[in-house]
């Protein structure tokens, strides 16, 4: 059993010779525990990630010249290069979108209202027509374009970043198509919003920026080919999604963790501070940019825009008898939550199973029905809604009422019979989103809305939500989600208003709690919701209430089903595990998840027919490598991935003609370092795209040089409890079961871990 | 090797019996990873924590009467109401410890300024002897009382949560020391904070309401029991900690990243979810506390007291030329910071080393010195300093100079000639730390302060900070180190107000950025110390700017030292692992890390005088246990650790007279739930506690009930920086070191592990 003077430890000495001073050095010492996270599975048409021990040899055969710590230091600085290009990237693209978004609802809105002066019936068909337009201009984008640029996008992410990959939502087509499709879906005026979309487009923008562009205009730099492997690949991602956050919301210290609390499964804390650099790039890209359109250059895109409600204004104290509305909210966020959860999910199931299966006709002609009704209701509700006479001028010196055209704000005048009344139902329904949050939050306009119309504008509103969530255009669910829970909250906050008759309870505040609650029954997330609904409403004073509700309604909806990221991943077939792992796991061992068939591997010199036929007739995408030792016995050498095996055979350079154990270098040079890399986003190299002849069938090949020479193992009888916790935590696609071992050369503690306990031992002079 | 049926699988199929079904189960599954953590290290002094497991099974055996979903239910509710009182406990000792200081402070300064006005020489005594008897109070408690009251307490909170326990930390009365020693210490005018030593507060409370007060009148309900485990403790002094840091800053979500970042090294979603509820309730009673005093109930205690410095009126704008002086703060906050951290280091291990070794009256004598320099710094400058003309009434109406006697305020009068003067350098000099600083970030004071008194303060206090901390007192690092930043800073905001000559530049906003810098280049903190920053602000605009000063100037002191709690933890031989490994780790696998010893290993059922000697002779903490199977072939069935050796061999209930294996169930009901446990913050059982007589010696003991039947295994050519990660992400103490495994039964791959896979691969209906 002397495996390290035998010929096993070959294989790890060369590898460990290669990684050693390799020119991706860096963070590979501090994230080799990413290495190895690719979920494998065959269910969901995932592509096995690349081995970044072997990515990283090939690197170093490929660029020997470049080492040392010049090659270092250009590798650190283009990370953060990287870092700020994806943040400008994502501000801009944020601002565009924004820009357009308000601009197209501006010039929709303001030839509405010039032809309803003459006819209501015309106002609603231009109005509807223009809806339908952009609308249809998304669908058609995405179906035609774009297919993976529809829904939000964060499900397919999280999935990404967990290592199971969805083809194609990281190509260039997808951002375009995401970009192009909110513009019209969240102009079209569907109940839908543009930051899930948005998270996707900063992820995009990531991934394409560390493969140097889209693919076919490949910049084919020695750089950028630093960066063709999975672990940073993924690191930029994670910038992406933060960035993402930070743009949609203006919320940097969200985004950080919104890609660290929702997206990633683990904590890296070298990471942490990248995705925070991108995160304040953003944020201030942003507010440059923004700060350029007070002048004007914008056209409509002034005030609105980009979510910031300022509710500054509110409620500055709150007394403990609040606290038990605020919790009911909480309640009936946690209930709505998981019921809209429900519904979107049956919704979606049948959408994927039947409906959009009958091709992209379907999908265009669903939206556009969509998009009718939704016009129908908001232009036709306000229209049946009664107007409210305007509040005494002289009790209430501050309010505008009814608001000059054009001028956001709250009491509309829509459809009313005197000048001195407003709308309250057009008010929210017949508006921006946007604008509909920020008059449900608005403070200090005690009364404006009647219970029947926030009763009658969430119901509808729900039911537009849900069926709207699922067609095939980009959309995303917080601002549905801000709308419903701001209704019911302002609802609650009219009854804590005529329940305590006490100043300084201000139905804004409760509009803005319910739509922490709501977001917190469907989302589930929890620091980082609470952290973004305080960045949105720049008030801090609110956190602890906004805590409380979002405990609430987190642990309500929890008892009823899963959050509304998981439920989609679900039907999307995506394995994401589950931060806690059953119950039931803790009476199993590692044993009883390996399937009954037998282990299938490969001795270390294989013949290339019977890789071939192997991999034809199994699925699995690790197999061991076991050496036959002199002595008789047998070692495990490693774990080869498929996808590395499917690149050796196509390659066929290392196809030998007899069975012994070939020569140390003599890979080299023979791949360049794209070669492993899995490409973004497709399916990538099948088994059956390689074509090899009789006589390479014959041959043999030596597959020492592309297994990893260590893969973490766990012994038979280790508790599946343990083995979760292993791969959640290191962020594993692999672990080798192995059978008890009959001895333990020793125990390692965290002492002997310390450098200085290292070195002392090792004599080394490092 | 067939080990399933061999007599090897027994004790697992025992230890699964007994986990399966116990009343802890709730987290157990959840928290597997957490469960084996504690690092074992010799060196400083370290107690080997209990293996969860056996206190899992130990507690099922205790009270086997209950189990099932209503157990469950009450811990799970305990669980949650030990949060709320942590949470009301940390909140109501910041009250408390803000009441008294802010009191004291107010009586020195009205009777110094009372007694002032017949004689400064007399002001000064009065002044000198309150300061040096509030100091030797704080100074005779800690050192005669709490010994591990003194200093910061959160590198050694650090070193607990990462599983080195420093006795002492978390008793009775060193929170007793730790509230009454602050009190002493920041109410007589160190140059230290109560930041720091409140989230020590918070822990203690924490640590003793989870063992159901202290350890003298111990409550020994059967629900406290529950939380008598490794896991649960470190889990509520997690809450404590971030309890403190919101108490202490009023920061909750600070506090709960500040518990992530800083004292934790994995992240545990479950975990997250309740440390953010303990730190809402901490805001929420903080503020209920507060709002009382409004009433005036509080004595001098008002608006001061908590540090939350609104920096709202300040700038709200920046221009893009704005960001080079704003990199200028990020440098200098890295060298200085880094320039303190050194300095304090030397000081400190001088004065672990040398000083303090020669008894409690060099320490008390010692502090009370640096008081007297303090007073005599803080009452002497500002009367050298020359009194500077009030600024013009008519063009600044709103500035209030000189400001009226006890108001809170900017402009004090202080040794001036003429009433329409103020002494800036008192303003700052002069005054609690709380105020002064207040009065660094005052905005829309522009030229308050002259450069030559804030280079005199910064000089000065920079020495007063180093040469204090480390003394025998309870003391923070954060206000003293926002007082130098926010000096230079407002010294930078001089020079860009004089350079750019530009309305809105507002010096307040650079004294804050300033504070910012120099944190970050000492603490080396990130995303936590920035939502500090902004939410004791209350300012998220400047969020952004933050970020980046923080960026660089963490980058920059990087390039020098350590952060500060790390600098602390190693002086105290704490083995903090960091969280990137070093990179000469990589050319090193497992087998590199292990003692050139041989193991220590123990046969099944083992003679009771060799384990004796063994535990005598050697220092490990683990030993492996292996067993002789019925084929000669050997199988390992777990690891068993010293500290339950000691409690077995001390019980003596197990020793048996031949050398085969025991029954399976015949260690019921020997062991209570509590055996196992290891005090808190004591030194624990040693070996030569224990006594035996020569007949016991020659008994035997089976120790399969006693292990851990699957710790965690690496293979020894494993890369170490694998293994350093596997340690950091899963929180382990040990792991133990196989031969290269000489077969592979599977490859168990993420989607294994999901739910439906497993079940419907075992037929299972759960």
């Amino acid at each position: 059993m002397d495996v390290e003077s035998g010929e096993g430890a070959t294989g790890l000495m060369w590898s460990r010779l290669l990684t050693t001073d390799s020119p991706l050095s860096d963070d590979a010492a501090g994230a080799v525990a990413a290495d190895e996270w690719n979920a494998a599975n065959e269910a969901s048409s995932v592509v096995e990630s690349l081995d970044y021990e072997v990515i990283e040899s090939v690197a170093y055969r490929d660029d020997q010249a470049m080492k040392g710590w010049w090659q270092l230091g250009s590798y650190v600085t283009l990370k953060w290069l990287f870092a700020l290009f994806i943040g400008v990237g994502t501000g801009l693209s944020a601002f565009a979108i924004n820009v357009a978004v308000e601009n197209f609802s501006g010039w929709k809105f303001l030839a509405t209202f010039a032809i309803m002066r003459h006819s209501y019936l015309a106002g609603f068909v231009i109005y509807a027509l223009f809806n339908v337009a952009l609308v249809f201009s998304s669908v058609y984008i995405v179906t035609s374009f774009a297919p993976a640029a529809a829904g939000s996008g964060i499900p397919e992410l999280k999935g990404y970043l967990n290592g199971i990959d969805t083809p194609g939502i990281l190509l260039f087509r997808t951002l375009v198509g995401k970009i192009l499709g909110s513009i019209g879906s969240v102009g079209g005026g569907l109940a839908l919003g543009k930051e899930g979309p948005l998270v996707h487009t900063g992820a995009c923008i990531a991934s394409l920026i560390g493969q140097g562009g889209s693919t076919k205009y490949y910049l084919n730099s020695r750089w950028i080919r630093m960066f063709k492997n999975d672990r940073d690949r993924r690191d930029l991602v994670t910038c992406g999604c933060a960035a993402g956050v930070s743009a949609a919301f203006r919320a940097p210290v969200g985004g950080v963790l919104f890609a660290l609390e929702e997206v990633t499964s683990w904590w890296r804390s070298q990471l942490l501070w990248r995705v925070f650099f991108t995160s304040a790039i953003v944020a201030v890209m942003v507010r440059t940019a923004m700060g350029w359109c007070t002048h004007g250059n914008c056209g409509h895109f002034g005030s609105g825009g980009f979510i910031i409600w300022d509710t500054s204004g509110g409620q500055e104290d709150y007394s403990f008898y609040e606290l038990w509305p605020m919790a009911l909210l909480g309640v009936i966020g946690g209930l709505l939550g998981a019921l809209f959860n429900q519904l979107t999910y049956m919704l979606s199931s049948y959408r994927r199973n039947v409906l959009h299966k009958r091709g992209n006709r379907v999908k265009i002609i669903e939206v556009c029905l969509v998009s009718l009704i939704t016009s129908m209701l908001s232009f036709g509700i306000p229209l049946l809604n009664k107007c409210t006479p305007c509040p005494d001028p002289v009790k209430y010196p501050d309010i505008v009422c009814p608001r000059p055209q054009q001028h956001y704000g709250n009491y509309v005048l829509f459809n009313c019979p005197k000048d001195s009344q407003y709308n309250d139902l057009a008010t929210i329904f017949f508006n921006t989103p946007d604008d509909a949050i920020r008059n449900l939050f608005s403070t200090k306009t005690v009364h404006e809305y009647s219970a029947r119309s926030l009763l009658t504008f969430l119901a509808l509103f729900f039911f537009l939500a849900t069926i709207t969530y699922g067609t095939a255009v980009p959309a995303g669910q917080f601002v549905p989600g801000i709308m419903i829970g701001a209704t019911y909250g302002r609802l609650v906050g009219m009854l804590v208003v005529n329940l305590y008759k006490k100043d300084g309870i201000d139905e804004g505040t409760y509009a803005l709690l319910g739509a922490a609650s709501f977001l917190g029954g469907s989302m589930r997330m929890t620091v980082s919701l609470c952290v973004i609904m305080v960045e949105i409403t720049n008030n801090l004073q609110l956190l602890p209430l906004i805590m409380l509700v979002l405990l609430i309604s987190k642990a309500v909806g929890d008892a009823f089903n899963m959050g509304f990221y998981e439920q989609q991943a679900y039907l999307r077939q995506i394995p994401l595990l589950e931060s806690r792992p059953k119950r039931f796991l803790r009476k199993l061992s590692a044993k009883d998840a390996l399937h009954t068939s037998k282990v299938v591997s490969f001795p270390r010199v294989s013949k290339v027919g019977s890789i071939v036929s192997v991999l034809r007739s199994v699925s699995h995408n690790g197999f061991p490598v076991i050496e036959q030792l002199q002595n008789g016995e047998t070692a495990v050498i490693g774990l080869v991935l498929r996808s590395h095996l499917l690149v050796v055979l196509q390659t066929k350079a290392d196809f030998q003609h007899g069975p012994t154990p070939g020569h140390e270098n003599r890979t080299k040079n023979k791949y360049s370092v794209t070669d492993f890399v899995k490409p973004v986003s497709s399916k990538g190299l099948s088994i059956f795209d390689v074509n090899l002849t009789a006589v390479e069938m014959e041959m043999y090949l030596d597959l020492q040089p592309f297994v990893n020479p260590s893969p973490y193992i766990v012994s038979e009888d280790m508790s599946l409890t343990k083995v979760y916790n292993l791969f959640r935590q290191l962020g594993l696609r692999h672990v080798c079961v192995v059978p008890r071992p009959s001895r333990i050369l020793g125990v390692i503690t965290r002492k002997d871990l310390l450098p200085e306990v290292i070195l002392s031992m090792q004599y080394l002079t490092l």
